[in-house]
């Protein structure tokens, strides 16, 4: 069975098409600028690759285009060949605890989530309607980033604010970065044959951990936004809410707040920088702001760990860092874990260093003595999309 | 030496005198509804009790009355016995790591500050002045309230935002409750012997925790203000900032935000009741929302005693609890130490409920096989403050 994988943002389009359950990657791609002047896309199949500058109005043009490519170059021969779509959602609320098969009400769910990601579920509404009207005969399947997370308990997901802001309004933990989450809980559950207890670390530009108790989620950083938790690349994570208070009397408005601790905050905050290739070197010759940042940056990380180590009561089968950083950056992942000494979580440092997906390499970085396992695995979110949609349609 | 140990609100005005070093209380009291209708004191000396409902316009008739009572009742023979006064300042910024003799410099700086602490900075003000009016003769002395935490490390005090945030507008983490940390703090300095690394849980109506090495404080749960870090019994304590944003498209004002955030939140909110007593009552009979209630509560505290083990590298001499609901509530401190299990921390459940302060009990509750002591210690801020204040002048 042939499926598509699908991301889309509010001008981009993001897609895989895999040969199930062979998992195999048929073709993949992006459509970049869209409804914005220079548009174009890009596909890569075999070992070529497709690249063109073109108007894309809307979302529906690009699926259009993407759709004509797929036959021009023989990737499929009938768009019947495309059975499933499978679109990743941000926001499920409490609503969806997994995938599932889109139908009318689905989307108006999808819609009515608009508020809890206003530049999200709108986006994803458009690559699900696009490809709706273009390939009808095909099913669609909703994966969203918060279901992962519905299987928190009311005590972890809900705040200590006034109980009919959750009633109200919604205001709960939802946690985000699902799908990933998903993908390493289900790969540990597979290489150790049982549910696992879990700490994982999905540390990219945006960040967030969880701990998972025989493959249940029990908490999450990430909250009612992905806003919170730890320190992330330009966002502050977890503050004293009361500096914005403080910062509305100076004068500043909320917006500007709120868009300084979203995209002016976090690595770059502290060191002025947020791409970790740069802070690791600067870290290297000790320059004093990246210390102290990438201090912060992995103190957080690892009082989190800690927090789950007493959440899963000390049951932990093994520590995951994944995403961006996470999969290659052994001086975040040495600085993490050195933090944790206490609890006799021991790194090979030489093992650490070499384990770099980029290089291809992934498995244990701990050390033999070690308390508890340490790994580094790559998370393929597109992958956990395709997974889901074809166990749903297959089921359908 | 006979001196007063003050703490000035914006409409109250609390002291005891001392006779230093022996520390032994003469007298103490309240002022209550300074400047509004029904104002009245009252002065405990000996076995005595004198109440009086008599017109306070501001805090220079308290102070006035004060020192007429102490004279009329001998308790003084002449103010000139009255060598120095401790007075309570909750904000000291980052300019004061100790308790310092107050002239025109400090009381200009004090002034400064209140823009972090809008509503308690001026109110000492006002006990400073009247007390300065009224007893010329004596030193005065400025004890903050987050002058303890001032030994933490930029990496534990700075938020991961914009720089600019602290360097423009001092947004960092300042802690709050340092009389009472300090208090305990040296309790087991010279309990121990040496200069402790500790745990100290202050839980009243307001909550922190701090994480103390070697007699140092380096790291605190409240943060910017008295109202982040662990759920409290109004306020919420650390939530995701990005509800804010969202109650505010809602239609609600930051300052009815705020006001529920301090108010309507923290066990109330959950509960809808903020009386550890009543909440007890509730969690006992398992009413389901007090369990939920309790359950966030406590795990807020255990997490951050977990961060704490994780800063001070296992190396604990013991946890305390403190203040309040620390002191007294067996059934809070119980469910606390539960989620701790991993560390190896056991409670003596026994000694547990027969340990509280109001009962005049305090010291160890951990069991014998516990990995760290636990102990319930009273605090004392006002001997703190007195202590604090001797220690000055007799150096001046």
């Amino acid at each position: 069975m042939k499926l598509l994988s699908v991301n889309a943002g509010s001008s981009t389009l993001k897609f895989r098409m895999y040969e199930m359950p062979e998992e195999k990657v048929i073709c993949k791609g992006a459509f970049d600028r869209i409804g914005i002047e220079g548009s174009n896309f890009s596909i890569k199949y075999d070992d070529k690759k497709i690249e063109e500058n073109v108007e894309l109005k809307d979302h529906n043009d690009a699926v259009k285009i993407l759709l004509e490519q797929l036959i021009k170059n023989g990737i499929v021969n009938s768009l019947d060949e495309i059975e499933a779509v499978g679109h990743r959602v941000v926001h499920g609320g409490s609503k969806y605890a997994s995938s599932v098969l889109i139908n009318d009400e689905v989307i108006k769910e999808i819609e009515d989530l608009s508020a809890l990601a206003p530049l999200h579920n709108p986006a994803a509404l458009k690559g699900i309607r696009a490809f709706i009207d273009n390939v009808p005969k095909a099913k669609m399947v909703a994966c969203f980033d918060t279901a992962f997370h519905q299987t928190m308990e009311k005590d972890a997901y809900l705040y200590p604010v006034p109980y009919k802001w959750y009633e109200e309004y919604g205001i709960r933990k939802y946690g985000f970065h699902g799908m990933s989450h998903k993908f390493i809980s289900e790969k540990f559950n597979e290489m150790l044959g049982k549910k696992a207890n879990l700490i994982i670390a999905h540390i990219g530009s945006g960040a967030s951990l969880s701990a998972v108790k025989e493959g249940k989620c029990i908490d999450t950083t990430m909250g009612f936004t992905p806003n919170a938790g730890v320190m992330m690349g330009t966002r502050s994570g977890d503050i004293d809410y009361s500096m914005i208070g403080y910062l509305l009397k100076k004068g500043l408005s909320y917006e500007e707040i709120e868009n300084q601790l979203n995209k002016e905050s976090g690595l770059l905050g502290i060191i002025g920088k947020s791409d970790l290739r740069d802070i690791d070197e600067l870290f290297a010759n000790k320059d004093e702001l990246a210390v102290l940042g990438v201090n912060m940056y992995t103190s957080r990380i690892a009082e989190y760990i800690a927090k789950y180590f007493i959440k899963l009561e000390g049951k932990v089968d093994a520590i995951c860092f994944t995403a961006g950083v996470g999969e290659n950056d052994d001086i975040i992942r040495s600085e993490v874990i050195k933090k944790l000494a206490f609890l006799g979580i021991v790194l090979d440092e030489e093992l650490n260093k070499e384990t770099l997906i980029r290089k291809g390499k992934e498995g244990l970085i701990s050390s033999s003595k070690s308390n508890y396992p340490v790994y580094v695995f790559g998370t393929d979110e597109e992958l956990m999309i395709a997974r889901d949609t074809f166990e749903i349609v297959c089921k359908d």
